[in-house]
């Protein structure tokens, strides 16, 4: 149905001494970065850095908030009052704007992190708190949320712009979600088969799920992982899979109204 | 010599259950309030509380960063590059310009908390890297610097905006630094003693050290403290004296050029 | 129909610059102390200090265990598989032996914070984690638990001491469950009406709820406050009244076999 | 002159999300393990882990505290009061010491962090602070320590067990101190040379600078590090040739008086 998409990733997750997730190569493959806020992971040397390495490699620059949970990597649900998460999400953005300016760039989407995602997923409070926190900081905030999820919703209600993500290196259930990373084999890690389905969910607007069912799907933007030995060269397939089939691979504020 | 001057206090240096420094009084009172960040102590709620209450009372909004030190309260030294530093500022920065913007307000000033004042009043390679994190997050951000110190050098070597800070209520050594807060005596407590040391800083520019030495002081803007007893009352009656001695108390903006 | 009970209290939960709940008083009324043991508040030197007075006092020590969570103090339930609880408990009661220590003291009980209090008296895999954690580090440690919760039957399958908790200073629901605090009026502040509900629950092992209704309850501790302005006064009322009925307050060491 | 040596390794560096270090493996070469609190790195669950390790594969368990700083991996300076420390330290040891009796082992060294390590080397006061962070906890702990350094000095003072640490993959310049990790190759990472040098530290008694210059040094363990790519492999061979030239390496515990 579309010949163009964004591919993004989550990036910065390391800070310190730590380092995961591949990110300088990543940041070549993709048109856009979540980057973290150093509360779930990050730091602000980690954030500097990466925001210059968006602005080498034309990649656009997302707040990729979290839960204040170094331990649990922002995975573990920690329930608060919309309010306070509304801060909790205006102040990460803050920050990322603030090492955004070095480089003359805005942040430009957002995509919550972990358990926070999967929350606001499903409670139209926290993802109305959440786009309350964009509005504030800045209402061209792209908005990025699966499809159909509370904080699609959220997105609409509030007037935002908004990203449907898919994932091209991920497996899905029949009923649409995706399929639980502790089921051996919902990682794909052939980049073959993430090309195809990538491609597929762009030009097609469908994704076959793991039981052979074929789901229609509606994504503005692609979601590849750095954090498998085999996420960089998928993503870099899942790249070059998708711009042979002539489908354009744009930074996220050149796709969305 | 001069006949107006700035009201400044550090506000929001409590967070979730703990509070502390009278912040909802003295807002009553100053111009300019520094806002902690998160750091030493504050959280978004307590910013976005106290960005609410400035608005309200025509109070400027300062950020008043700090070591990443809850436990220690911003008050124990940390040595680290000059470069981590300034990344350390930048993203207190704006993590609070994100809750003034709720407010349509600016951050319009900074001064350093604890031990981070200290150690960047001495140390210029600091001092300037407290200074580059201004001019990438907002160039018009007013230093609030000790005259003669490393971030009054820093300041206008890099062409910031400046406001030398006196204090109310604290004595001063003989060589015009502030007296330990370690010797009993100190800090000042008696309003009638702070009304006329403040009246004498702004209109005579000079202060009358402990041990009764005159010395010449330049202030653009005058501290009181919340976390005394006596504070408030001190502070109210430092404005009360200053705006009874025909000196006008300003908010940074207003005053500073 | 005893004639005999522990008062115990939340202790040391401020640190560094904080300092809350009128720990020095408290010390003087109660029998046991929860000290908070550095995640939702407290540190290492508010322990080691809060030792020392118990030592002085004849106030045992207990760790009061909370979740990594300074700025939401303890109160935002954060959702971890068991075994990461039970590690996170063991670690924190490791702390506080290691204050104990320097005054040949035991950590002798142990009372769980907050949102972790209340999880874990309805989830008995979280009970248990807490009471393997007791197991782990010193099997005599008392589990202090609302009677009839999750913890109550975990410390009974574990074979563990088990101290049954009442409140002096707060009004029950019907169904014999703490009323909130939320609603005007549960939290007790006239020193006489919790001294009566103090005296009634530990003589003669009923409460009567907000609404009127007699509620039978078993109690071995009652806990009592110092967060509120009258929370001293009352906690020393409730002593006074309950050793004037001929009721021996005691350490819950001398009271539980 | 020695024919028995301890080899140490820094371990349990990762949390959460992160690993770093290759624990797992160096396990299986070291003797003892100076295993991170939660401080500087490090947390419960990890700690329990490698706990479980040491069980397993007969390395004796120490701890490994450091500054609360997670974000500068302890490698930042601190300034607090010896006091601070002391129950900074004491609370570390407490924590790992409830992890180690998961596996009815005892915490039997210590060997403080990152920039700790460096300031107590230097600083009476703040490695007495640690000695007696030991004597309360518990004091048949083994003082980890360079020889001569402040900390030698203060295990003496306070009739703690000691034992002298040297370094197998790295050079010293000619005033016995480890050269800088920033000059390029004083990091060791050939296992043939690092094999030598450990030989001749333990059997002669001496090292060679990297100026060449032959440096007498007394050691009883030898510490490798995880963190380089060829760490695991200096190890191994490291012990391999330890044990070849007749030298038995060997836990702390059973190496030290």
């Amino acid at each position: 149905m579309a010949n163009k998409v964004n591919l993004n990733a989550d990036i910065g997750e390391g800070f310190g001494a730590y380092d995961i997730g591949n990110d300088a190569e990543l940041m070549e493959v993709i048109r856009s970065a979540s980057i973290a806020c150093g509360f779930h992971a990050g730091d602000p040397l980690t954030m500097r850095r990466l925001v210059a390495h968006a602005a080498r490699s034309g990649v656009s620059v997302g707040a990729h908030p979290g839960f204040n949970d170094l331990w649990g990597f922002g995975r573990r649900r920690i329930t608060m009052p919309p309010e306070d998460l509304e801060y909790l999400i205006a102040y990460q953005i803050g920050a990322l704007q603030a090492m955004a300016r070095y480089e003359d760039l805005s942040v430009t989407h957002l995509k919550p992190h972990g358990a926070l995602n999967n929350m606001a997923a499903d409670d139209e409070k926290l993802a109305l708190a959440i786009g309350r926190a964009i509005q504030a900081t800045d209402a061209k905030i792209i908005y990025v949320a699966l499809a159909g999820s509370a904080m699609h919703s959220a997105a609409n209600a509030l007037g935002l712009r908004l990203a449907r993500e898919g994932f091209a290196d991920r497996q899905y259930d029949d009923d649409g979600n995706l399929a639980s990373r502790s089921i051996p084999g919902t990682v794909i890690k052939d980049p073959a088969v993430a090309r195809e389905q990538a491609i597929r969910m762009v030009r097609d607007g469908e994704v076959v799920s793991r039981h052979g069912k074929v789901i229609p799907v509606e994504v503005e933007t692609l979601c590849v992982h750095g954090d498998e030995a085999t996420g960089v060269a998928v993503a870099r397939e899942v790249r070059r899979g998708l711009e042979e089939a002539g489908i354009a691979v744009l930074p996220l504020p050149e796709l969305i109204d």
